[in-house]
């Protein structure tokens, strides 16, 4: 008998730059001509049906005169693609048009394609290197940060994935103002988030501009783009494996995933998790965290961003508290939660530990009254 | 306009023990009791349906008798099951069985065991950590050290996959005496193969000790186990991306992968390396930089593990070499390959540089005469 020891220990080095702007397709083809990706010459941009002919093409025109090899791989617009089915079907396009390890995955679109190409580039080849470029403001909000990616399955979203950094990101406010009123609705829902677990000025702030915004007027936009990467790095660069204080960006995901895959994807991710803020300021109101005006204020600003703040009719209570299971921070089959403590901040329960063991009656109550 | 930039570095120890002896299901037990992977108490057994009743059986009810959670997960063997939809098969039972993020996966078989379940590891809750309990020869090259998992699609073996280390792999000798005299042969072939690229001593204790070795004789066989990690240890810790040195573990497989799957696998993956590593020695025979002894002595070794050295008749010449192209080594479109120096030596093109393009006339005639 014998043992072998395999000493694997590195420094690795994941940084990358957000380039926040108007209209941004030149300045990524420029950077990939300066050796962005070093001197990869093959690029699969990864896009769905809607944002194809709105912007990839403009992207693919400008590689092309730049002499790359292009090709784009386009998916029907819409969660319900971000499927393991939709990542086999891409890659066996890629193998089929020759894509090998010698090649770059740039993504162009909202999160679902982010989500998913960036989960595609960390499997192919056991690896290619990729970029973001966002034209949501929710994939400005979620995406561009974080390195997460995922598909979801018929029973659970997000749990099969990869922790994946890009190499840069592009969040093109340009975009927003083809984005259907709905959609800038929904990306408003994270943006909201990150105002009520980490800061109060810029919950007012919210308030204060939600009409410009919703008008994707340019220096608001440039605004919020701003304060959710700096809001959100703050706390991944802190914990980018959530193991502790990432928890937090878990906040009104807990029952807004499950309400969202109850809804069969009737409710787009930021309209659940908008339902999903409230049910979760309700619950720090028990808690003694935060009080009834707490839970109006963030109830009136949801409101106002024309998201909703209630379980709507069709979704059955009690298959929705049956799908908190499948959370991820699900452990020894008890529920836990991120709590927020009046409006900007999270509930620390103990040195590092930001989500606490909920009773499953009390978030029953809340579910039923919503 | 304006950028943001992201700051990710850090130190990542991915370190961790091969234990090689016989019977070690009680030492790996043991190791979970001590804290292998923190204070885990739920456990997913990742295993084919020829090993779960040989050796999965007793893991689990050691398992149960410590009082950890067990639930075991099989697939029909044989590498035609490694698959995406395995994969999303178990993925789906994991869930269904309510594993979340505080689970760790022991694969228990071979090498599409643990390759398969390594890569279910690395994507399930976005990362979980996982154990390789090795049962085959073939694993034990193949998989203790290096890290890489993956699965085939209907075009490319291992084109699907990613970067994943253990926390711990257990080399199971005992185990290779109920491997089938067939799956034996096939494991000697990523032996042969390390002993061609590095070590000219073991290629000639291969050749006195192949009885002993096909007899699953302890002390043969435990040298063996430590010579394959020791070759390829030396290997993965200088470049674990492939970068550059990795590429001469591809040694025989460039040829090999592509005639696995054109078989259609009626070949066993080491079977289709040992033809793989009969045509490479050839080309270098061509190159220069092997003789005629150098083939003789490489095919015969290989002959007498029981493998293979010529390409069945029916397989179609001219798909095998269209084949070649879907290779990860493949670089703007064309062929390269590793090439071995007499025996026991890996020719360096030029500095980190160890893998030449190659004419595909050069490898078609080889093909064609093989």
């Amino acid at each position: 008998m014998s043992t072998f020891g395999v000493s694997l220990k590195k420094l690795v080095d994941d940084s990358y730059d957000i380039e926040i702007g108007f209209s941004l397709e030149s300045h990524l083809v420029k950077d990939l001509k300066a050796g962005l990706v070093g001197n990869i010459k093959k690029f699969a941009i990864i896009t769905d049906s809607h944002v194809e002919k709105l912007y990839a093409e403009k992207i693919v025109s400008l590689l092309e005169y730049a002499g790359f090899t292009v090709n784009t791989f386009v998916f029907p617009a819409g969660e319900k693609s971000k499927t393991r089915e939709t990542k086999a079907f891409i890659e066996d396009e890629m193998i089929k048009k020759e894509y090998r390890r010698d090649c770059c995955i740039i993504a162009v679109g909202g999160g679902v394609v982010t989500d998913l190409a960036g989960f595609i580039a960390g499997t192919y080849g056991r690896g290619v290197p990729f970029i973001n470029y966002a034209t949501s403001l929710l994939a400005a909000a979620d995406a561009s940060v974080g390195g997460k990616t995922a598909v979801d399955t018929p029973i659970a979203t997000n749990l099969i994935g990869l922790f994946n950094q890009p190499k840069k990101v592009y969040i093109d406010i340009a975009t927003w103002q083809t984005l259907p009123k709905r959609e800038l609705s929904s990306g408003m829902a994270e943006t909201i988030k990150h105002a009520c677990m980490a800061d109060k000025d810029f919950f007012h702030y919210l308030k204060e501009h939600m009409a410009d915004i919703l008008a994707a007027e340019k220096t608001a936009c440039e605004h919020i783009a701003e304060k959710n990467c700096q809001i959100k790095y703050h706390v991944v660069e802190k914990d980018e494996r959530e193991s502790g204080l990432r928890e937090i960006l878990n906040l009104g995901h807990t029952v807004g995933r499950a309400i969202e895959t109850v809804s069969d994807y009737r409710l787009l991710h930021g309209e659940a998790v908008s339902i999903g803020l409230v049910a979760e300021v309700h619950l720090a109101e028990r808690l003694g965290y935060a009080t009834d005006e707490d839970i109006r204020e963030v109830t009136s600003l949801l409101a106002s961003a024309g998201l909703p703040v209630e379980i709507p009719e069709y979704i059955d209570r009690e298959i929705l508290v049956k799908k908190l299971y499948t959370d991820k921070k699900v452990k020894d089959g008890k529920l836990r939660f991120v709590v927020q403590r009046g409006i900007g901040e999270i509930v620390e329960f103990s040195s590092g530990v930001y989500a606490t063991q909920i009773a499953e009656d009390v978030i029953r109550d809340i579910i039923e009254e919503l």
